[in-house]
């Protein structure tokens, strides 16, 4: 024919095919319509993401990780079965409208294997059944430690997984960072993603704004307005970054919870790993020495984890509050070497 | 039905504003940064869906409406003002993550317009005030109207707004058809986009799957097997269209709601619409005489709501169940003449 | 803080990291800016597509599978080496608005291994060479086999490449199909998609169109009009199928060639593949013994390939008609037992 | 400069048609089939884009904006008929395999209108017809105003349209800049997106990399390096630039055209207005006075067009060398008073 020399489609692909769950006793109109060719073992999915805890926040994740068609597998992990159940459900009578191969089928009898290249993902047995009896627990955590439970849940997670320190990630300051950046470009009147701003430091409370880098199209605020941030800035501008701090509270005693924009934020952090993209995000590590904090730094992530860590050029104030938020972490993560 | 409160979708299509929202009073970084060239009144959104009701069907509306990218503008509505000021904020702090230009920013205080194009797209005042007053105790509908309340509330859609027939769709058995086509695809072993297969009529317990037209790539199911469908069936295909009326319930147990494969099919549904693009969908409309119902047939649905409605080649057996499920209906409507 | 229990991701990656190719000479701002914290082996990628050939076919299919977002990494190959470098740079320009991770970075070295996962997906040298060589003369094929090459093409490229059967596949009818959907379609006012037909047999002018299962929501036209695709047919259906073989000839007479449809399906099938999805295409495979025929015939694609394939229910028209246009192809594959 | 005849980008927005093309006499099974639900005239589309130019870079505009999903209607224009016939059927043959509602459609009779929102959007008719014959001896242009043309022809456009100088956009320095973006990422191991720099001016030899706004995650590079981009820096940044400069000559050399890069760049404008956004792009307008030029500044793009443009803080020697860019502009402005 006429369409030349790539009319020939020839894709090697790699590890593993989906088994076709026929049932044999509905074997009749199956046998009749369609004739296996190919029955070798199953494939392993390529991009499969695992989201444990089936909440407002895990299926935030799951729903935007799907849309944005970052997988082929998803699958959800809980120990509450029956909602577990039913958020599966609901997501594959929707699968006629996404474009993932598999979706979300594993029930909640442990963790399930985010991954496969024949490297071991599965948590070692006995630091597994731990995990699972840590989590319930996790729920009457103590006040106090309640803000700074995401970046250590951090650590402890890459005590129990057994994984390379550079496999593990907190999601860090990247919602936090979203939230100013829609925040600041609001009062600019432009896209979230034309204002250039970076929330480090610790989650919550204590994070820290570096107004030293803040810029748009490469003009840098702080020369425009050298007191911004500070508080004799007359135009306050670090009103901002407590509207960062207060709006999770605020959208709690609102909603009760947060969910959607956490679920975006880790779909972005999914998008750099699974796409191999070596994109920049604030996130939180096992990284030591910087400032001699462990919270969230600009890492580059790719498909390996993270790669890289950005090192920034901060203000004497910018360095000592980032400090301040690392020590409150520090001395939580010392009460957790037993874990 | 079981979706809750948003199984109506009312999308009047059209033009709206861009305002920049520059403070004043922050004026100085803005001032010397920015510099506006145009002044002229704001352009209206071309692309708004407003969507009434932030509960969890709502709400799985609105985000997978905002991860396809179909619109520059998303409005919500609700009576419980704090609950949608916290969605609100939740979505819009995940704002960089997103391709719109404007997210939810609208109050409780009556429905958003959601359109134009010239047409009067607000309910007429007194109207809107009883729609207001009779959402709350729709929670307390009967429960022998529970079922119908999808379809119904279609039908009470197209009287309280003032829109033409043809603008007014209820999501009818896009659903179920979901559903129903990711069933039987799992039994077949492929994708659900492969299996063709439609349940017409009422959504909920007495919907009507049309083994007559299922087939894969062409190949019909009754030409395999005549029985399908039928009490005679060996294979015992009906069960499929039994779990699609339990699945529901079965979510319902399981989770407490369901909501994410309704709101991917609203969105399916608004991308037709939105997109321009006739495609076919099973959706309720006020069409009559079509077997003397008034239920979900399949419709081409384009930029301007409902064009055309596909004439089915039905069994005897299919009409008949059809215009039972309709009868039901209709009795119910006559009873909602004075709302 | 506040987010609950998915605050922390962990996800656990396979096979590879794309190592930074910082240049050491640019060390010292590199140096100063970024500290690396990984430096194991570089990750293979997971989702990487090879297309050999970069004219204008090959572009279209490059272009349509970056803006799908199907890989992680996409390599471009050609004998013609100013050609490649220049389409890789163009391609590479475009980067920032691109989520793949890796461009096209491949020279015309041979054939890039288009997969990993410890098969040996390159081509064995001694046929590779046989490869290279061959197609420059592929360009002088005789013309009484121009139309038969997509298909034959699909037979050689099995015979050199050493891989299983069900891993070769050529794009079939899957055009041919696209263009049918389109004309017929239009016809009917309605969207390709909601038109439901196949166009099977060999690509090109004796392509069979299966009248039998055309079908829109599950109305056969075939009940509708008897005489749908035969010469007695008053309103002459048959001339969309004399469309679909002229529209290639006459979209060349035009423009000089095809690409951006060719392009288009070729992406189809490779989300299929990559994604597992499992879904129907008409492509052409090395399967034999269905009416004797070794052509397009619709296939279930997956992560492995083609795992199955339909079992037609037709008529004995379009049996004798499928016949006819694989027996020219078995001609002239008999000839090109020795390559 | 060397990207062709569509440089210039004229995209006017608002309302149009669904017309369903029923041929009455396909009655028989069109009639069988659908029933009309709604006669009244057809809407206009809401997403428009027409483009003017089917050569090598309409086209790859044309491809970028249909798979980025932007529009609900796309036209092409060009006044040589058989290549517009061809490319459009191309398009339309891939159909089924894109969320369009409409393809191009549109002969080449003239400007197609590119949309409304009540303003005059077709250019008046005496100006017109001087538009249409001027462009073919467009391509006979000068060689020394070749490297001009693209931001001259958005004066041409301009003049030429009738319409109000915020809706003309020339694509200025986007695509340079996304070539600086793409060098200095690759450079730094990290992906273009997250390195900020912005190169402005005029499209070509002249353009000016800001240097002085060039950071990562927020760290200036000029902190790190006060050297960067001038020609005592031992690290020899400025190489970059010259490569940007340097790439389209090459890429021309390669391959005798450049077009994917400039189409994946005119879509992301696009995308801007289509989706109204207010995104930050270098694009060339018919602003005066910043520096005396009338050049690519970054200017914040939303549904109206140009809504506002940023005060760039430049060094002494980057506003020297904008003013000498725009100089040599202007003064071929000058010479164009008459067109």
């Amino acid at each position: 024919m006429h369409t030349g020399s790539v009319g020939v489609l020839s894709i090697l692909l790699s590890p593993s095919t989906i088994l076709l769950s026929a049932d044999l006793n509905m074997a009749s109109i199956l046998q009749k319509l369609i004739t296996p060719l190919f029955s070798g073992p199953p494939e392993l999915p390529r991009n499969k993401v695992t989201v444990v805890g089936v909440g407002q926040v895990g299926m935030a994740c799951a729903v935007s990780i799907l849309l944005r068609e970052l997988t082929d597998e998803l699958a959800l992990v809980d120990v509450m079965e029956d909602k577990l159940k039913g958020e599966m459900m609901d997501l594959q009578h929707g699968s006629l409208l996404l474009c993932d191969g598999k979706l979300p089928h594993r029930g909640g009898d442990g963790w399930g294997p985010s991954a496969g290249g024949g490297e071991p993902a599965e948590p070692r047995p006995e630091k597994r059944q731990h995990l699972q009896t840590h989590r319930p627990s996790d729920r009457q955590i103590q006040p106090q430690l309640h803000h700074h439970r995401v970046d250590v849940l951090t650590y402890v997670t890459w005590k129990l997984s057994g994984l390379p320190k550079h496999r593990v990630i907190g999601s860090g300051t990247n919602l936090d960072s979203a939230r100013f950046r829609f925040l600041m470009a609001e009062k600019l009147g432009i896209h979230p993603s034309s204002f250039n701003g970076w929330i480090l430091g610790e989650h919550g409370d204590t994070s820290v704004p570096v107004w030293s880098g803040t810029n748009v199209a490469g003009v840098n605020l702080q020369t425009l307005n050298p007191e911004i941030g500070t508080e004799n800035d007359e135009e306050n501008w670090t009103e901002t970054h407590k509207m960062v701090v207060d709006s999770a509270y605020e959208v709690i005693r609102l909603k009760g919870y947060t969910n959607w924009a956490i679920g975006l934020s880790v779909a972005d952090l999914t998008e750099s790993l699974i796409r191999n993209m070596s994109r920049i995000h604030p996130v939180s590590t096992m990284v030591q020495g910087m400032y001699g904090i462990s919270d969230a730094l600009p890492c580059v992530l790719n498909g390996g984890g993270v790669a890289s860590v950005v090192n920034m050029t901060l203000t004497e104030d910018e360095v000592s509050q980032l400090q301040e938020s690392a020590s409150t972490l520090w001395d939580i993560q010392k009460d957790l070497q037993d874990v």
